[in-house]
């Protein structure tokens, strides 16, 4: 079974806490569950983490340089202003997928650009939570 | 079971015959077999179609007010430069899930504006031609 | 008695069928009649074609060349976008009048250029289908 | 008989006396004593006036609150840069219609923007001094 | 007792009487008693002006380079548009404080700019009426 | 006694100890003393911090769902970067007041943005050390 | 002896009032006396007016049509903004010189672009009070 | 032998009978002609098209693929708008030589940018009709 | 008497000779012999000189460190484009005055910008020929 | 014969030594000699020369003037900063043709827009040094 | 001896193990050897760090204030996107020396502005990791 | 020993002479003469020269193709204007840095763009007249 990382950027903690005629009614602790169970039938192990420092999420894509096969990433709002995050996937070199769980072209137009799109791989946004388990899905078919 | 268009626009008939390397050996063909076959999973039957005519698409998008539950567009270069097929999409009122199989933000500057995405509920790029089943499965979810 | 071509781009063949609550109960064929009936007052004889195709709408504005005193054209969404029609106008030689039935410079801001307003005589915008009788009456000055 | 304010904005007074090659021989009395004409037909009782001064056109705009059923405005070179008149618009609540003689958009950059065209209901642009007419007319419609 | 000058910018004087879901009921007569009655406290005279005219505003700043210690100003749509009072006020050299009723960068991107803003010292927006209040108290601190 | 959040950003915590010609000599823990005296006229409870840290930021915002009424913020240099400040803010239902020192809009171009301006209920700058006062009164106003 | 207007915008009525080391200590009075000076020996009589109204400029040049063989004109803040006074310039016939005391140049971008330069025939700036000498000289030249 | 085709984008049809002071009076049958002649020289057989639609010349262009050894194209308008027709020649392997009968670096801005131009591999503007026998001497070095 | 030294960039030598209708039919040696008269009424010794070499323009500048009281320079092409030639006259401490022959403002916009108008004192544009007497005469002013 | 000059702007004297694999392996001696033999083909005679230095080409064009019936110039890098060629430019009346030989517009960015484009009657780019002798072949069109 | 601070942004722990054939192989750890070295030729005590967090580098350019001399950074990515630090270092009274191992000018277009060197007295970009001894030399200079 | 290139551009032979404050007092005979220290530190002969001619550094470099194994280079004002020499230095094989002696990133907007950056290896801006030492030293590393 080989591990991947399923990262998740600042204010996704409290995903099903607010706007949930929006976000929905799930939370992370669901999504990741969920993303488990899609992984196992591609035989990925997803460890899931948040964390609202971006810093730290650079810190975790290092370690995925020893310890995971793949990235799947929903950076939030550091999609829009982080290079520090975009250098530190520059420097992982396996498949990375990049979420987000709204359509972030129909938004403000500072979100119309990513740091992270120009290293992902795929880019899968506007398909809801479910985007977690179509990135699970695609990374399944890139590291076997 | 519900009968979705999945559209097709131009040089896309060349899938498969251009580029190997980079798009794949898929062909257009392939990639619609694949299509039918996860849609019937969902049971959505797959109208498949492609065309190089701006007009043309329009037209098909407005059948599909008449015809289809969902819309799977991949609309090629016209993403970048077509208000007409927009205010089609606009005027059908079931879901639209926007496909790219490269992931257009890392290449050129006019292919990171696409006004397809602004109607799309959602949009999947750079899953290469994968991204027709992820599209496809999570149509499913959004027209049963 | 005067022809003239009263052309309509894509998607004006929804008319009245699309969020009535926007654009009235009227179908093109509605304002094709009306346009015929003011027409006559200012013996002008309305030819009331549609297309999605830009390449169509091309062929009818050299068509007009020979056989029309003056074109109405809406142009929909080429108006944003077709170089090929504002070229195919300027070899037009009699007045053109360009209508829109919204007000398109309170929509998105890819509305508030048109291409064809470069060439067009007068420009009526945001007066509803009311705009085409309006345009009329201004060709039954214009042209006779 | 309802009343309506026809408001033209600076350098409108010298209609008909400048550059009458473009503008025509037309002076502002005439157009005023043919809107009024127009607006007979309708049941509008026309109150046309002009200024040179962006806080009297303001002013009058307010006066409208209490006394006009509809505004028919000429803001002249004042289209393009006043956001007083815009808002002084804003907070009016009948209907709308603005004139220009000429077709902005074929004329300078700086006259392609108009603020007065973000509140107006319609415009009427390059149809000449019959640009009054034809949006009393339009005012007709939209004030019985 | 040290007089300053509140200076109030096109439309204010519909304060109270447009859209008073957003402005609220008070009117600017009702702004400029409690401002006087603020100012008392710290011992200024409040001379409380409302103008459409630009001319008039600019006038008025001249005048207050003799007769007063600090000037409060919303300046309404001219902040965004006059050289002219940006101008004015900075040939006044006592303390200056811009006030807006609403919060302007929530607004149209033209609001996001203020001349105005270049020359104050202290800029209190969307803080409602209560924002003259807030400038006056702060005006205490600076001219006493 | 409802408690509010007054959040101060990068670099507040060498206020008064540096520039003192701009910024004065009232250190933070001067500028929170006086707040705190403020809000007991109001019945607030003001829970003071500073961080240099954006995602500590984030945090504390986070928190004030829970905990506060109502936040006071001086996001500093994150006011300009921070999209993840904005979108934990809009997260956030009490009201939100945004403070600056100095007049931000007098300074580098870059300045004259701010993320949380885009959320923020009222922006009150250039109000020196005062701010703090001026939005705990306002505050006030909003959360009784 | 042949008459032109010698035309004045906003602030400039506090010349040689406002800071003199900068603008010099002759007043706008002393600026008339030396134009009519100048004016004489080239057989011109300077009709010297100012005003901070937009509209009251404009209302000036449409009475120049009549009275006057050509105008000089410093439009102080009306450079950068007004559209009206360019297009009243436009329907002046004689020659335009402009003048500004300081060199726009130097100063802040908006003074950068002026309108009125985009009509007068010659422009002169940064050559002090002095520079309505050059230019009455060079008008001498012009309307012989 | 080798064919090679010339392909014509839109309103070109109109050639020798539009504007003959400016394109002169050869029409594209004219023109045809005359590469033929010249294409002979050089044991090149040219094809020769035109077309008003977009989709169309996508098509021909993939029809190159198989038949052509190198294309000339005058894309017209469409040189500016359309992305379909340059991912269409990049999918193309021969010799691309890009022909503009006028100058179009002296025209309209919107005419400066050419698709085209980023994938062609020699451009020529400007040479009138004689453009295409450079174009196609150019070709029959490029192909022998 | 003093040295002022009139420089003259490229072009200008064909003075007269090209486009008399516009420029008129002066010659460069004809301004040459009016700028030493009107500098003798100012008891300046005027060092006239042309050169179409940017780096002969920055000798001479430099030269005039030593020479010269002041520059009146006509920097033709050059005041759009050379960095050099300001940073010459940024470290020469006398009076500069820029002439153009034409309104560089009513010309192409590239025309609208010069370096040299960020470093001169005064400019003198749109005046023909008769800008350099203009020049001489303030230098007349500034130098005594 | 008439004269004809082609001029040659900055490195070009290293064509044929610098980076073969690009540029090919003629040098400009050859391009010379070739440019000659097509010259005499059309009874021209062709001064070909090349320099490192804007002055010396702009001094070479004055040059034409006298002596030249057309140009041919590949300007180099100064086709895109130098305003004193294009200036020079305009002041000869005889036809110009720019040649490139790479395609410019599939270079950096700053290569796109050419100041001698907005004079040269006809542009080729990219035709490698073949551009040399198709140029020659127009201009004898042109110029007999 | 005097002590600076040696600061590393995000991603440098990685050097050496990362893209050896760009950055080489040496390590950070083997940098901090070289430059406590070369320090010491010049009195300095280099204390260097590393930190993947924005706000910790702030809280050290804090402490530099109190415990540095100078300060050498090399903000990485933060360069880009940190007003904090910009603000941190502008509080600090020292020399700053900025460093980049690569030349961020021949890299993507958002790395070609660094905040920090608005703020920096000397830049070092391109030399390798050399640019740490370089950046130490010219502080040994600055602090002596 | 190997000879290097040390170029200097245009007003640097002003150094020492020209604001001391600034640059310091030492000339550019004493920087030469420093550079040639360093240089035979590491076995390189340091060939120093300045121009004010573009043409003339841009003849330099090619010569350098002959005789340098580097080319250390202080573009001056060329390096935001010249794309000639940009090109000279691209088809030199050796190493290049280039020095600014003061922080250009500080100083005017049109300073922050350098068309030599876009070739060279390293730069150095802002260490004063070391900067030239410091890119001897860094250039002895790499010609070894």
């Amino acid at each position: 079974m080989k591990k991947i990382f399923v990262l998740n950027g600042p204010n996704l903690n409290l995903l099903g806490k607010r706007q949930p005629e929006i976000y929905g009614y799930e939370t992370l602790a669901d999504v990741a569950a969920n993303c488990r169970k899609v992984g196992e039938e591609f035989s990925l192990d997803c460890d899931f983490r948040q964390s609202n420092h971006e810093g730290e999420l650079v810190d975790w894509i290092h370690e995925a340089r020893e310890d995971a096969a793949g990235i799947i990433i929903n950076p939030g709002a550091y999609s829009h202003t982080s290079v520090a995050i975009y250098d530190a996937l520059s420097a992982f070199e396996g498949p990375v997928i990049e979420v987000h769980i709204s359509n972030t072209h129909k938004r403000e137009a500072f979100r119309h650009h990513s740091y992270v799109s120009l290293r992902a791989d795929g880019v899968i946004a506007g398909c809801g939570v479910e985007g977690y388990s179509l990135a699970t899905r695609r990374m399944g078919g890139l590291v076997k």
